[in-house]
């Protein structure tokens, strides 16, 4: 049985990580906050004082963490894992983070006889609680075979999708799509009740045909009772739009709906929402709109 | 037995007609074009020289035509169903249309104690050809409830969803949530090209999770092959575009998603793809960012 470490223990993380208990693989772990690994060590999972720690011991070693600069210093940083893995082990990074990063990572890890994947996942913590993730996988054929098993674990939409950074590029475009999605959802439900139309009715009607998406089904009808508990954070989101911009502007692509969807969530922030979910993006579009 | 008047035997027009007609309804007709009332007129339907001989003849007059301007000349104008109409009608406007001009016809009908509906649909000509249009529908209950036997025969998703005017907006509020909508998915399916994925294989990914939509699943196959027929044109959402952006402006409400949607369609227009699909927007984008 592969020997699993896991770093970063947040919402999703713990999740991910406590599948992989239940199905008893030997796990050691570390994550920056100590309490919030707690559950999972009571559970039977060894904690570890650092990343190189978690690397030196185990087969297999997933990264959960926030920003790629998190990604970055746990992975390529002072007693990070690649400063301690052994040869043969397969480094997992499941954190939406830069294609540009997952390269380099690959490439570093390669140095050391070090497989590497990009594995960013979609399905927020209800996917993470369920097991229901979507994983986009990018690097290595063979480690994506070795891996796959704990991925079944976490996920049920499992692709690989190229080589390395593929993974994260296949995330950003879910993003990209669903930045301008939002906008589409919060300006025609305004619309509607500036009109005077009922909120409801009108999903009732337009969620069925063309106008269709999860987000005017699932987040509309939260909009419509002042639901704005996150689902997906509106910071996460400001994070994830941030490496899309960063990338399309590496690839010399304009992306003029992303910029416009980034700069409502800039506006979200600026207004203290950056804990609501991102249906909260109604009440900027709304205060806009106010005498 | 009510006695039907149709004007406007275009694409969707004749198909929705032909419903009526098929229940052995006795329909008269008008159409600027006469050759395209020809398949309706072989089926039993009499033909009329103006409008307003339709209305004279009828007890319902539906009116299906192409901008707001032909819905005010065939309602409003010399010859048209207002001058002629008897009391006790209701006149039923099926053309995407702009709200307020629904009010006004609803009040000058009023006058001659004559009701009318706003009811515009969606579903496109497949919809029109199954009779599985979504009909929005504005104005007095009692002709919603004296109609509805009528739209029973064109749609199944059939709504009132309040008074005059109301059927428009929501029409509107359905094709905002579509402008922004489809920025998403040209935009994602780009950045994916570009980023060297298999557009195929991501619109797999993407489109059962938080980011799917009719739009990513539906038109997302069609963009990868390179199939820009239309489904709905653009010149058509152009000119939808353009009502909800007039009513928004109505309303004193910046709709900046749905603006930005409306520039990149124009230039769509200025590469002369108006009768091409709306997935045509894919081109638009490409080009735009080409060396």
């Amino acid at each position: 049985m592969e020997k699993i470490g896991w770093i970063g223990t947040g919402v999703m993380g713990r999740s991910m990580c406590m599948h992989i208990l239940n199905k008893r693989y030997p796990v050691s772990l570390y994550n920056r906050t100590k309490g919030q690994a707690d559950d999972l060590c009571r559970q039977g999972a060894v904690w570890c004082d650092n990343p190189g720690e978690v690397a030196a011991r185990n087969d297999i070693i997933f990264t959960m963490v926030g920003e790629p600069s998190d990604v970055e210093q746990v992975i390529m940083g002072k007693e990070g894992v690649l400063e301690c893995i052994r040869p043969g082990s397969v480094i997992v990074d499941m954190t939406t983070s830069e294609p540009s990063l997952s390269r380099r990572i690959e490439k570093e890890a390669k140095g050391k006889s070090v497989l590497s994947l990009d594995a960013p996942v979609s399905g927020g913590d209800v996917g993470a609680r369920e097991g229901t993730l979507a994983i986009m996988v990018g690097g290595d054929k063979d480690a994506f075979q070795r891996v796959l098993p704990i991925f079944k674990l976490m996920g049920k939409n499992i692709a690989r999708m190229g080589g390395p950074g593929m993974g994260q590029h296949t995330k950003m475009s879910n993003q990209i799509l669903i930045a301008s999605t939002m906008i589409g959802v919060v300006e025609s439900l305004l619309y509607a009740h500036r009109a005077g139309l009922d909120q409801e009715s009108v999903i009732d009607v337009i969620g069925k045909g063309a106008a269709a998406s999860w987000a005017i089904n699932q987040l509309g009808p939260r909009i419509v009772k002042g639901n704005f508990a996150p689902g997906f954070a509106i910071r996460h989101f400001i994070k994830d739009m941030g490496i899309a911009l960063l990338e399309a502007r590496r690839m010399k692509l304009s992306l003029p709906g992303l910029a416009l969807a980034n700069q409502f969530y800039t506006a979200a922030m600026a207004e203290g929402l950056e804990a609501e979910g991102t249906q909260a993006l109604y009440k900027v579009l709304d205060r806009m709109n106010r005498p």
